[in-house]
């Protein structure tokens, strides 16, 4: 049980997360801030937040649940507004979709208090964003990485998982080099290869045309390009070494099936086609015994 | 109304046409035909289609509308196995998701039987194959392109565009050669990169862990990567100019993104997701008016 979660801001994610919180009966009040005085308005009327905070400072002082939940660029410096209310005693964790920028920035700022720093990444989103989408069941049936470092206190990390247990989540542990080269690949590359595909067909002559023809399976593979820009910037470039080793291997696969189909190799293309069904076939979304490190 | 639905094929996509036919109070009966004996059955005993035919030519003999739901590739040798019974003022459709490879075999083989034969391509689907997913309510909702020829008998274009409203379609009509340029972007591409995808993952050496992490967001953009690999096979090879046209658009795009990934340029890849994020949030499924030509 917690007495007073500070929410630095309240968007999707960070609402959602103080949302289920309470719903939970694990937190008694939530004081939020965001960069957009409308926005923490907005959240306090919506009933997520039950204070309002002047600045993220504000929202740390006599909180003993921190969450950070701003986008990962913005990281760095909402650590350095905070630093000297940071307690290496109260969990204070993030929602940041990439793990190393974020502890390398948790490093270089909060020194001797980062063992109170407990890195996390809940996977779960929206294509949506915003505080007027935050959802008490957005975590429910999730999975949560913690990315928990040699220096971080092990009672937080205890705290973390209950907290995150408690909205839904199973939680997994594993090291932020591991956590990034896994979501560049079950995610980040994703995103990118959704984003390029819009983009190829937005800008064609007949594309608003085509478009109108397109069915569900459209409809899904290309629904998380509709995610929110900034966010994905932030990903892109702070990640993009996992990416691009990612897409590299991505084009290889592309080009070993484009060759079948101009050699007119119809059993080979679809020995290929077989493999991804197999694989996408095989594949269960939800809580199972997974790898934690 | 029909008196007897001739359906060569008793798969998802035809068992559904029945089953939908059939719940729209719209067929007396269904002869079907497959080339498995054993799919046959199972289509009789779960009540998709109420006689068992034991060739193609005659599920055709004594019916007034014709199915033809057989893999692509398949389609020449259906219209010579039934030819001597096609008759040019009787309804005969497909249900190919491409066209020019129909119409052209169609034209080899029908010759001046042509005019009963009424190109359909009903774009719904599901990455399960079989008759024992067929469902009534596979086309609601949905659309159905058909591409008729100079030749068409016109009759039996009105009696086609009856007959898919009735089971819940919206129906348009273009030219085959727009229908394939317009679905090599639209679905066909999807499929690919989906497929290349799931290659790429299911290939590298810590692909399994690294699934087992997964979200939603991978969830759907994957889905249409399980597809039936025999039908997909079979598109991409018969309209590959159009795929690899379109594929050729999405590696610029993608490459355009991975140069500002590199070039750490914030604001030009924001600009990039944007386009792409407003794109595709402002597409939304379903019948809505649509280019008809």
């Amino acid at each position: 049980m917690f007495n007073q979660l500070g929410l630095i801001g309240c968007g999707l994610m960070g609402g959602s997360f103080a949302l289920a919180l309470k719903k939970a009966g694990l937190v008694k009040r939530v004081i939020g801030y965001s960069k957009s005085p409308s926005t923490v308005e907005k959240a306090r009327r919506l009933g997520v937040i039950d204070i309002a905070a002047e600045s993220a400072l504000l929202a740390v002082s006599g909180s003993d649940i921190v969450l950070i939940a701003v986008p990962v660029a913005a990281t760095e410096a909402t650590f350095k507004a905070i630093r000297h209310l940071v307690d290496p005693t109260v969990l204070m964790m993030d929602v940041g979709s990439t793990k190393r920028d974020v502890v390398d920035a948790a490093r270089r700022v909060l020194k001797e208090r980062l063992p109170g720093f407990v890195p996390a990444h809940p996977i779960a989103g929206r294509e949506v964003a915003g505080i007027e989408h935050a959802d008490a069941a957005l975590y429910q049936g999730r999975k949560t990485i913690l990315t928990p470092l040699p220096q971080t206190n092990p009672l937080l990390v205890q705290r973390a998982t209950d907290a995150w247990s408690a909205v839904g989540c199973q939680v997994l542990k594993m090291t932020p080099e591991h956590h990034d080269a896994a979501f560049a690949a079950v995610s980040h590359l994703p995103h990118l290869l959704a984003f390029a595909y819009m983009n190829a067909m937005a800008e064609q002559p007949a594309g608003q045309e085509y478009l109108s023809l397109a069915g569900p399976g459209f409809r899904d593979f290309s629904r998380i390009a509709a995610s929110d820009p900034t966010v994905w910037r932030d990903i892109l470039l702070s990640n993009r070494e996992e990416i691009l080793k990612q897409s590299e291997a991505f084009r290889h696969a592309l080009e070993l099936m484009e060759r079948q189909m101009r050699d007119w190799n119809g059993p080979a293309l679809q020995e290929l086609i077989q493999s991804a069904s197999d694989a996408r076939s095989q594949w269960h979304l939800g809580p199972k015994p997974a790898a934690s490190r």
